[in-house]
């Protein structure tokens, strides 16, 4: 019987990561935990974003560290990817080089900050669902 | 001119809840964070989720503050809504109530613990779409 669940290999994560563009970022918020969707691209080993100058980069500026995750289902086939890295402002040209990404804001809000995972770790899975109960569900 | 971005009554996150069964949960895990999809019902004020024996069921017990995002995206518009609360193991009577829920895990690996988040707090967006360079995109 072939196992419900695989590994991905580090490249197969990227890939992932590369086809879509609305990912959630988990992050702290004073002693407490937030998470937001936000829309992503990649660039190398980071993933890119940008926010406004309200209380999610204030939160990112006291504590950079956060966690990741993209997830896709096509029929019967999800995979989730997750990477856990440390944030950073990019400035300068390092910024201005992001006009060339897929990194558009969806809706027509001021998000003045460009911000990089640095990903030190990233895993995913490939889940191969059963869903016994779909042809009752309500629609 | 519509503002691109509402805020949702707390009636209306439940029900974007409601329609939903893929959620993601952000949790503590040791001194970092980590994020992983979850298979969730809505029951009562509460997100019920089954876990395994692993990881994330020790990381839980550790420290049981979470958030939880759910997001749906249909047309030009995006709805996200966030909880924020405590888990809790539900057993005995309440363990099994769940079995009348839509809850059941999408791949055939064993989930021995039901899992609640208390939800101290939710908030929600819709979001009104602009995605100009749509055409544009690879396929």
């Amino acid at each position: 019987m072939t196992s419900p669940v695989d590994v991905l290999t580090e490249v197969e994560c990227w890939a992932v990561l590369r086809r879509q563009e609305l990912g959630r970022l988990a992050f702290r918020h004073g002693d407490g935990l937030q998470i937001t969707p936000v829309n992503f691209a990649v660039a190398g080993d980071h993933v890119v974003f940008r926010t406004g100058d309200g209380g999610k980069f204030s939160d990112l500026v006291q504590n950079p560290e956060v966690a990741f995750e993209v997830d896709a289902t096509v029929g019967e086939v999800a995979e989730s990817v997750v990477c856990r890295g440390v944030v950073v402002e990019l400035t300068g040209e390092q910024a201005l080089m992001t006009d060339q990404l897929r990194l558009r804001p969806w809706v027509a809000s001021h998000k003045t900050h460009v911000m990089a995972i640095r990903v030190s770790e990233i895993t995913g899975r490939r889940f191969h669902l059963t869903k016994p109960w779909s042809h009752i569900r309500p629609v």
